[in-house]
Formats: structure tokens, C-alpha cells, sequence
């Protein structure tokens, strides 16, 4: 991630990996206050043999596309909306991004041709665990079941919820959702 | 609707069915998580009879569009911006739309020719409800009546409102309507 | 339609409708130029017996709000944003909608409560057409028939298309579908 | 205005019209729950004389429009963006416009060649105020001594504050311009 | 106006005026390149007498909310989109405004409180003009008389247009519109 | 693709895939006209032993998201802009998409959580082959080896235009650039 | 700064130019209600023999282009969106800038040709500060010292925080980060 | 400039400085393509004494932020929307920029705190050149002078075009200024 105030969003990423049980290492690398650390970082990655590279970043988050240049790992970038409830007043400073996020998505996909990075929505950095997971998944089998066990629990709880739906009626079912 | 947190907002779609006495399932078909509902939702909406579907859904806001291409029965789409305001830092997360609904709208009109699917405005159940009714008012006559009795209700509110403002002021009335 | 230069779009619904042997009157009432007129075209739709009204409109496009105000027939709201390439320059002046459209499609969506009107995507009058057709295929079997057979030739002019890519290979195919 | 969840934003527009004495009059008149009192209302306004109507709305926002096509009179439209403060969750309903307030702006200025409506920024209801008195000092000299006088009055404050500022220093002056 | 490349636009404004017989002044007053003229052009309008001042401007648009600083003059806005059709590479240069002019839009309307301009929409200077002719019939009874005679022609060619798509019919119609 | 009018932007993925000697299938699948074809053809795909799926759609863009429902193989969706450049009218009408390609970027990335899709940039098919090429090289060095001789040839590209640059200014380059 | 509701965020460049010793002036001077100021302002500041002008403002942020009209010394706009956090409901009202801040990030950058301003991010008043100090570092050596020590401390900044979160793990260390 | 591509508009700054005899380094330096150029460089330049670095880039647009973080010399970000005028079909491909070139811009202005980077208006090179020069001017007198006369210049220039205006009137004068 390219800055602590990332670290929120992006430990939906860990945290999703963890739960798969895929080794992984979490860093800060900030493309504009550590720009020599770019090129070292993606040379450790090289040496190390990660697989795939998930790169949050906020505001101009030129992180990911500046990690892509320098390595053939497939970077996936996360656009990152940072808001802080507990001090609101901070989010009107220079300290977070603008534009609901659009700003870092489009940072992130509009690469030139050559160059590409790919984005997963704002703040989806569990989306893009789950993304990476699908890129390993090609080399290791194991995982590859584990994905289409979590699809078949997705499913599960979605009928579940649709079954408690209609025993307690929509009205008392969203009272409960947002309680 | 797409996911039990659309519930808050298609509630309204309910409420609104139930008071002008009009038969209506609820159900949560999801087009990621259970996209081998959709085909059987569509068969199960064509021999239950349907008139009309209310497809309520967020973010990449698939399901009208899906439902839509499975049977000819008219779908109505509710772009869905979900807000939390008992838990304001999820709104941070991955779980809510961003980009004031705009991506859930164009996602919802936005079809290739052929496929046509309709919107009503962001979070408008409500009256994604209300144009149901006009759809099935064509065949219930009972019903056209009800529509014009509510559309005369809802010109003497105004001109009670309007009256009321006159009578208070508006330094007042609007003290009055925000507490 | 709200002016003569929506005629070239919303002749896409005319068409439409004419292959399926609907009866439909095309008219032009415009909301702000005939304002007078939006109550009696009103009256003659109910008169009429029309089961649904297809409002095409560009720019501030309040022509589907406005007739869906004085009525309880289904209103569906085409955004309308006209493109004059015999005279461009024209494009730059004051009779053509600004911001690809997005103007007439909030302007039709964003309804208050209690006022329904529905859009499709911008310039999709063909798609209207479709759906007015959808409504009136609950009454109409014969037409619930020919939605399903139209339905099924979509699906096999793509597996058509899908055959020919096939034999021409991608490069031929791109360019024989842009001469 | 058009609906009583405009009140906040317009008694805006009313305390300065009372300020400076000018004689008006406050009113709801929903373009699409009451569009038959549109052509009374503005027979009203042409009857009593009315030099200019100001036009609140929200969402689609076509009461400025429809107002203006009714009559002569120069209408000045307000965009509104209501936000409840006292009840946030409502915010997510369907009873508030969305985007900012981009949809009433383009709905009240993007009007067809011929039947001008102009607009004040979002929620600016002060200044549709201030415009209005702009157009009547061009009748009334004692109201352009007014408005000329209210000019110097706004510069003077700017000095004020621009003294206190210097006197105070920035960080003093900053924590209590928002305590 | 606050350049020669926003003239074709304004001619709208200027042949609007001429044909209802108003005097007028056509005028260049550039914000950043004459500042020092915006206060004598304020001095030299307050002089002549002016009712109203419609100013067009482009990109970041200040001309007419710095004019609307130096006099209480009302003043229309009118936010230019210059096209170039005869050199469209000139399009990609800095000399013409970006983001479909919304950037002018915003820069007329969102001006601080107590110092109002207000806008019409993109490009639509015969709207200004129109508008400047309602703010003078208040003063002026026959040209309030002419702004009725107007309305009603609008309404006539409308309705003209309206017979002419029944006798020919919507396919020929609209053919005959974009020739 | 989900349609032949994708064809033109996506043959840059096939051209880059068929230059490294990438065997892959060129396929037509329209979401909302071929519905079953969605879960038959991720079937295919899996039986296959796809390792990677590049979907491109333009308007809702619901082909890459629906694919991704069907299948853990890893999705890169391309958002596609079409521009007609042979029969600019028909930019106008019904068959493009609208919106610059936000609506289909949005479409694509807004995924729910636990069904991700990634995208690449606007029309950037090319970008999205090399991306899918950056996956399998984590199972083939080969292929990492001509990735990585293929950023280098990048690079040398960039440094002889820069020498051509110094050779003939500024002025006479980019006469030659886009002649 | 325009106004003094944008002392707020100003006061982050004032603190930035306090650290690093530089002396400078903060004052409020505004475009639109001390239109005469704006001249004088320029004289007095070429007078003192300023090397950099930083104008933040808000909404039409007509200052930062006013300003670099009346002089040749170099002004950096900040494009100020103002938060009420004490006072939320304020920010429904016409006090404060709307859309994010892209108003006043276009007001500022889409001067024409010949006078230019240039912007940083929304609210980045900071960033303004240092960048200021990068134009005075051309002329004072020491100053560039000082720039340089600053950036190498935020990069040691950075890669504590790496270290911390290593130790930490990601879930406890973003805990830390937002209590 | 990041890509060859951008050097027709970049070239307008280059023209500027000529103009002014200004020595400049016309450069081709690609963020992505060349990354291990962008250290070496900022090196060069910093060894060569630059004192302001004009960053013209398109899409992503990370070219001035990167090369920032690399040095203390103050970057002017130049955000590029290339048209191509001679070959219209390749808009559409994956060669140049989307969304009017607003990507590129926050890509340049919403730098992290501490790292800031200033931005012109959308392909406005030649303003960057100004604005360059605004910054040498500080050291150096005599073009300070020079800018002062430029601004002079364009003063007389609207003068000039104003008084032409009186002369042909504005219709004529609209026709000669697109012919």
C-alpha cells in the first residue's frame, strides 16, 4: 500500500488471504516518498518469486502502474476512499482523496498500451484478494477447489438470507440488517 | 433485490404494494452469488404469472439487466446507493456503491438494443412500486382508480402543505418540517 | 417527442413498433413551448385508451415528467442527445442537448416521490419500444408470443455472428462488420 | 418552491427579500402533484404583477421551467440539495435529490431555444434573492441605493475580517471562525 | 463577451436582440487579459444606463461574475463551448474549453453569497437574450406584449410542425429535419 | 465480446495474443441475448483449462461480471467505447455506448465482494492480452522471458524517439508524429 | 484566501511556511466583494517584491485567475472545499462550495491562453506551501537544502511505519492508525 | 512529455520559450515505459541546473508526479488529450486518454501531502511555458520585463479585436474569426 492511512481498506486483502491460508507479505511503499524503493521493491518481489502484486493506493495513486513498470508480476491495483469517522473533520484536508474515488481509478486503469494494470472497484481490496487467488489458482489445484467452495458458500448464504427473508417479512428483515 | 443490504431501500417498493392491496414476492436473487437463480427465478416469475418485476440492486447493478434477458416480463430497476448511518466507517468498505449510485443507473439503463430494461431514480422503490401499478392498471380497472385517487391525495397534500406554509410563514414551516 | 429534431431517434420506436403491427401515434407536444397542450394530450391519451406513452426529450427533457403528471398511463422517458453530422457546427449551438445525455436522464429519473417516470438509456427509442410492448403483452398473449420469438432470433443472430467470427477469423471480421 | 422539504433552503431567498423590504409572496406549487395550478399560478402571478418568480426545486427540478413556459415574467431557478441533518438515514430515501445537485442544475438551465430559465448555483437561494432585487432596482432607484449599499457593506466586512485576521493571526482566527 | 473566439456563439444573443429591435452593445471585456477594464466597462454601463449585461465566457469563465463584482447591473451568464468545425485539430488545443463546458457552468453559477450571477445553459446565448428581454418588460409594456407574441408563435410552429409529421409521416419527417 | 460491433477494439487483444504465439479463442457472448450461453460457455472455458478470460462490453457491461459468476477462472474485463468513424450518424443512434465509457468501466469494477472482475482502461483490449499474458507467465518462463524482452523493447523504442526527437526538434517531430 | 470560511484549510500552508522559516503574509482579499482590492493587492504585492502568490478559494474560485491577471509574480491556486463539521447542516446551505471541489479545481486551471494559474489538490494548501518553496529555492540554496533534508525524512517516515506495521502485523497497525 | 504522441500539444510550450528565448531540453521520458530514466533524469537535471521541469502526460498521467518525487525542482504538469484529427478512428483505440482528459488531471494535481506537483489546464503547454517563466522571472529582471510587456501585448491584442468588432459588427466579425 502506498501509505499507512491505507492500511484500513487493504487489511481486507490480508485478511482474506489469511482466511485461504496464502502466504503473503503486507508493506508500505510509497511511490512519491520512497520513488528508489520502486525499483528495489519490485526486484524483491522478482527474488522472492511472488506470484501477483496488490497495490492500494489513494489520490493520484500512481503506486500500482509505477510497481508494473519496473516487473512482469501482474500488479491488481485497489483505488483506494479513505474516510475517517472517528475525527470527520479531517476529511476535508489534504490528507485524503477526492472525487469519490474516481480520481485513483482512473490513475490506476487509463495506463498506456504496453503498460497495463488492472483495478478492482473502490476499496475492494478483499475483491482483489479474492482476484489474486484466482490467478494462483491456475498453478495450484488445491485453491482452486477452495474458490469454488467459497462460490458454493456465497450461494448458500444467499438463500439462507432469501429463507430468513421470507420467514420474517422485508420489513422486520431490513430492521434487523441494519441494526 | 440483489443483497439483503438493498432491504432498507426496497422495503419501500413493499410498503407501498401492500397499501394499495397488490400481491407482491419478495425475493433475493443475486446475479453474482447465484447466478443459476437467475434463469430459475425467471422461469418461476413466468409460470407464477408475474405482471412486473422490481429488480432493486447496487454498485455494478447486474440483476435487472440479467433477470430482463431470461423473459419478456417488464423489469423495472432500482439503482440502490446503500447508506449506513449506524455504522458510518463501513461505508468506507467494500460492501456500499460508490459514486452517488450514477454507476448503478447507467448500469440498470444502459442496455444494447433489444434488451431494454427501465429505471426509476436512485433509491426510488417506492415509485419503481407506483409505475408497477400503472403497468397493471391497464388490466384492473379497480386499480386505475385507486392511481387516480392517489395522484388527487397527493394534490390536496400540496395545497394543505401550501395553505399550512401561508398560515405559519415560512421562517416557521421550515423550523417545523426539519425537526 | 418534445421537438422535430428528436424525430431522427424516436423514429427507432416507430419502426420497432410497426414491425410488431402496434398501433401508435407519433406526436410532437412540447412541455415548454405548448404547455397547455400537455394537459389536453393528457386527456386525449385517456380518451384514446392508450396503455402506455413513450416521452422522448433532449436538453432539460421535463416532456416525460410533465405528461406522466397529468395522467396514470406508464410513462417511458427516452433521453434524447442529438448528434447533426450533415452540419456539425450546428452541434455547437443552442439547439442540442450538452453532457452526453446525462442531463435528460437524471431529468426524467430523478422524479419526486409519488411521480414515477421510468428511462431507458440515452437515444434508446427502439428499446422503448420494446418495453411499451412488454406492458401490453400481459393483455395481449399474440404479443407475449412475438417478444419470445424476437427474444430467440437475438439469440441466434449472435450465434451466427458467433459462426462467422469463427470462419473469417477476428482481423476479417472487424473488418467487414465497420465498412 | 416545490415541495415543503425545499422550506430550509428557500427561507433563504424570503429573509433577504424581508431585509430590504420587498414585498413577496411564499409558495408551493408542485409541478408534478399539482401541474393544473401551474397555468393558475402563473395567471396569478401576470394578475398580481409580479416583476420576477424565484423557482426552488430538487431532483428533476422542473417547476422553474414549466413556470416559465407559462408566462413572461423572468423566473430565476434554485437548485436544491436538501440534506437532514436530524435524520441522516432519510438521506438514503427516496425523498432527497442525488449528485449534488447536478440534476437540478441542468434540469432548470438546460432549457430548449426560446423559453429561458436561469439558474443561481446550488441551494444559493440568498442570491436568487439578491438577482431578483438586481432586476426590480432597474425600476426602483431607492432599491439600487440599496444594493449598492449593501456592496459596501459586504466590502467593509471583508476588511473586518481581513483586520481581525492580521490582529488574531491565521491559526487563531481559523479555530474561531468554526467554533 | 471575454474573447473573439466566443463571437460566433454570441451572435445568437446579438440577432435575437436586433430582431426585437433592443438596443445593444456588442463588447469584448477579457477578465485576465483587460482586468483593469472590467471596473471602467462597470462604470461605463452604469453611464450608459444599462438594464442588464449579458456576458459569455468560456473555460474558467470569470468574466461574468467579475463584472456582476463592479455593479449591481444584473448580468447573464452564458457558458461557452467553443467548437471549431473548420479546424477541428484547434479543438485539441489550449484555446478551447474542456469537460462539455461544464467547467463554465460552474464557474458562473457557484458564486459566494451576496454577489449573484446567474447562467442559462451551455452555448445558448439567444436564451440570454431572451431573458434580458423579460427583466426589461417589466419596464416596458410593449415589449412585454412582443415576448407574448413570441410564446405564441413558438406554440403555432410547433403545432405547424406537429401537422406536418401526421400528413408525412415520422420516417419522412424526420429525413426532411436533418437534410 | 459481447457483440460484433466489439470487434474492431478487441482484435488488438487477439493481435498481441497471436504476436507471442498465445493460443486463445475469439468468441462472441452476449450476456443479454445469449443468457444460457453465460453458464455453457464457462463450462467450455473450465473444460477447456482456460487460465484466463478477457471479456470486452461496451454500454452496461454486464458480460465480464456475469462470466466471472460462472467460473473461478480469473475475468479481465475490457470496457469498450465504439466510435462509427465510417458512418458518424450512427454514433448518434441506439448501438453505442454513452458516457465516454465510464458507464462500462463502473459496470465492470463495481463488482459485490467475493465476485471479483478487474478491468483495464477504456477500449485498451491490447493492454488486457498482455496483462492475461503476465498471468500465465507465472506458470511458464518462457513466456516471462519474452515479457520481459518485450519491456525492454519498450524501453529501446522510447529512447530512439527520444534521439529522433533531439535530431529534429520538437516542431518537425510532431509534424512527423501525426502526418 | 477568499473568504474567511476557507482559514481552515489555508492555515495548513501557513504552518508549512512557519516551519520552514518563511516569512509571508496571510490575508483575505476577494474577487467578487473587494473587486478594487484585487488591483491594489497585485501593487502591494509586487511593491513588498513577492516571489510566489498562494489564493485559495472556493466555489467559482475567480481569485487565484484575478489575481495572476493584475501581476507577473507566479500564483498557485488551492481549490478550497469547505467542511462543517461542528455545524453539518451549514453544509446544506449557500455557504459552501458543491461537486467535490471540481468547481474550483477548473475555475482555477482553464484560464486562457496567456494567463495562467496552476492548481494542486483540492483543499492541499500544504502542498501549495512546499511547492512555493521549491520556485524560492531556485534563488536561495539553503532553502534547498532544507527541501531535500524534508523529502529524505519523509521517506524515513515512511519506512518506519513499514517497520512498525511488520512488527505489528497489518490488522493491529491500521487499528493503531485510526483510533 | 511522456509519449511521442504528446508532442503536438507539448510543443506549444517549447514555441513559447523559443519565443521568449528561453533555453530549454525538449525530452521524451516515459514513467512507464522507461522508469529507470525517470531517477536518472531528475539527476541530470538537477546537475544541469534546471530550474522548472514541464511534465506534459496523458491517460494515467504519472509522469510529473514521479518525476517530482525524485527531485525538488518545481514540476508543471501538463494533462494531455490527444485528438487526432488526420486519423479520427484511432480515438477510439487505446493510444490516447478518455474522460476529457479530467483523468490526467487529478492523475497530476491530488499528489500525497508533501509531494506536490502544480497543473495547467487540460494540453494548455503553452500557459505552462508562461507560467515557467513566471517562476525564472523571480532571478531574472529583464524577463520579468519581457512579461510584463507580454501582458501589455495582450491587452493592445483585445483592444485591437474589440474596436474591429465596433467596426464590422459582430455577425461579420463572428464569420471572419472561423473562416
Amino acid at each position: 500500500m502506498g501509505s499507512s492511512s491505507d492500511s484500513r481498506v487493504m487489511q481486507d486483502a490480508s485478511k482474506v488471504l489469511d482466511q485461504f491460508k496464502i502466504k503473503h507479505e503486507d508493506q508500505i511503499v510509497s511511490a512519491h516518498r520512497t520513488p528508489s524503493r520502486l525499483a528495489e521493491y519490485a526486484q524483491h518481489a522478482e527474488k522472492m518469486g511472488f506470484h501477483v502484486i496488490i497495490a492500494g493506493a489513494g489520490g493520484a495513486a500512481h503506486l500500482p502502474g509505477m510497481i508494473a513498470s519496473h516487473t512482469v508480476i501482474p500488479v491488481i491495483g485497489v483505488p483506494i476512499l479513505v474516510y475517517n469517522d472517528k475525527h470527520p473533520q479531517k476529511n476535508n484536508t489534504s490528507k485524503f482523496s477526492a472525487f469519490g474515488g474516481l480520481d485513483s481509478l482512473l490513475s490506476i486503469t487509463e495506463m498506456p498500451s504496453g503498460s497495463p494494470v488492472v483495478a478492482v472497484g473502490i476499496n475492494k481490496a478483499g475483491n482483489a484478494a479474492i482476484y489474486a487467488m484466482k490467478i494462483l489458482a491456475n498453478e495450484f489445484p488445491e485453491l482452486k477447489k477452495k474458490l469454488i467452495q467459497h462460490k458454493s458458500n456465497q450461494h448458500d448464504s444467499v438463500i439462507k438470507e432469501s429463507e430468513q427473508l421470507k420467514k420474517e417479512g422485508l420489513s422486520k428483515f431490513a430492521k434487523n440488517k441494519f441494526k
